[in-house]
């Protein structure tokens, strides 16, 4: 884990971290004898000199890496956020003949390799999808001086171009729709609250109940089926009469109406469902999933262009899509 | 596309090539003057000095790259090989505190890039899935000295440690099923035939079939679901009396199901069908799909332990898994 630094580099060749930067660079700007000295300090300590090294090799990797912060068996699953994200990406990026080189980061170890790895120099750029809290990744690319960019706003305080959707407005469409539709008793199944979009759909939320002076009941899942399901026994205990749920997600909305069912209620007669992000399979649910259309192919495309333009050239450093309201059967 | 090579430097700098290896190795049994020169050359004409280079500047990368030789649609599609791999793949190499960096290549250009990021020195060793026809990667990456093996036996006669299963016992086995149930016009719907998979579980077929005095009726498919049915239907008016077919993977044979369905053939009764793989899917057919299960995680297993172990410490360079026949209700 612990990379020898530039300046261990410089006290074992006796020379000033200005010099080991400019042999490392390649410059021909130092004595021959100092060169030596430092090129063999590098390769006792096994120093990797990021960028600068990089330059030495190559000028250029012709790759970008997508890092997801999550485990293999999240990004092939029944979730299409992820495969919609990476197809977009390889094909924008392939347009520029670039390399999508896709990296799993689901726990601190493969953190740290991917770490490691984006400072070795391996890749041109970096995406950043599926952050979870104070993620330490985006203030370490950019202290590394690699491009970085984030599908959706990064939940620490970096200063990072990213491409987002409106989350807590769609969420203030999804609830005002519910209210304007006659229900009383809204609950909302939140996203993990360790990320940008959980935190931020129930905000939507809140505003929106607030204001009209009606209560919270909130349950927490985690984006999954599983998790809605589980979500909606429990809001169903806790409170009975609930006659209308807000997901954060279609897929936990479709577990929330397959409990719903289990418990006898009938939807939308019984309990209305208004899910988010407009998934294919929102379309096929017993009755079809009401929804806030999510542009994920948008949001995906947008974030390469940010990527792709140097930071001089661009108009800003945000772009956040709107979502709409797309009605159905169940809410 | 073009890279300088190591003459062109040695030309440029004045010196052997020999000299232009020790220089870029960080030997200090050169002049300063000469190094400077070397150097200078290198840095002119962007010379990437594969693994020489990559031990200048970082011994490892903890990195193995895993090779998918198709489009993105592909990869992240209802066929459940690729996820199957990329998550053993995935599991077994993080044990080995190793990251997956995966690439997909579903063209030439991508081919080229993917080759020009290996030769870069961006990752420790190379795994290849799904190569079709007289794939260059396999061939190129030996030349360059990294470590590469293959999820399947390599169409190309290059030396590659590979773990296989038994493609060719396999389609015999599930062939000699059809026969012993009594049928007697047995079709079979091949995969492609520019990867070995293909080509190896049509020979399976056919070694049974001459065997037995019947004649072949084949009828060829890309391994998705669509291009089963479409075989189907052309099978079915090939030979209006066929009374059995052998698929060369289960979502060719489930695309199989549905034309013979609309085709108003009833399975088993009039037409008996077994497929390959063993998914998830073949036990929810209706009705429920005889197959041969091919062992993937196994192999997928078999292939991470073939890299990670030195050659000289290897017991075998190949290892091929035995299938097994599933009997379910289609065949």
């Amino acid at each position: 884990m612990k990379r020898p630094t530039l300046e261990a580099v410089a006290a074992r060749a006796g020379v000033s971290r200005a010099t080991v930067s400019r042999v490392v660079n390649g410059q021909a700007t130092v004595t021959p004898e100092i060169r030596d000295a430092v090129i063999r300090a590098v390769n006792e300590l096994g120093y990797v000199p990021n960028s600068a090294a990089r330059s030495l090799v190559t000028q250029r990797t012709d790759s970008i890496a997508l890092v997801v912060s999550e485990p293999p068996t999240r990004v092939f699953s029944e979730d299409p956020l992820f495969s919609t994200v990476i197809r977009t990406a390889s094909r924008e990026l392939e347009a520029a003949d670039k390399q999508v080189v896709l990296m799993l980061a689901g726990n601190a170890q493969s953190h740290a390799r991917v770490e490691r790895y984006i400072a070795g120099g391996h890749v041109d750029g970096v995406m950043l999808i599926s952050m979870h809290g104070a993620d330490p990744l985006p203030a370490a690319i950019t202290r590394m001086g690699v491009p970085v960019v984030s599908y959706g706003r990064p939940a620490v305080a970096v200063d990072l171009p990213y491409a987002d959707n409106d989350n807590v407005g769609g969420a203030e469409s999804a609830v005002r729709r519910l209210l304007d539709t006659g229900r009383r008793r809204i609950a909302t199944i939140a996203g993990p609250l360790d990320m940008i979009a959980g935190q931020d759909r129930l905000t939507g939320y809140r505003n929106v109940l607030r204001d009209s002076d009606r209560r919270s009941i909130v349950a927490i899942g985690d984006f999954t089926r599983e998790s809605g399901a589980v979500a909606m026994r429990q809001l169903l205990e806790d409170d009975p009469k609930l006659d209308a749920v807000f997901a954060a997600n279609d897929l936990m909305a479709i577990g929330a109406l397959q409990a719903l069912r289990q418990a006898g209620r009938r939807v939308p007669d019984d309990v209305s469902i208004v899910g988010f992000d407009d998934i294919e399979a929102a379309r096929y649910t017993e009755p079809p999933l009401t929804t806030m259309r999510h542009p994920i192919v948008e949001q995906a495309t947008a974030m390469v262009r940010l990527l792709l333009t140097p930071p001089a050239e661009r108009d800003r450093d945000q772009v956040i899509l709107p979502t709409e309201l797309v009605v159905r059967e169940s809410g």
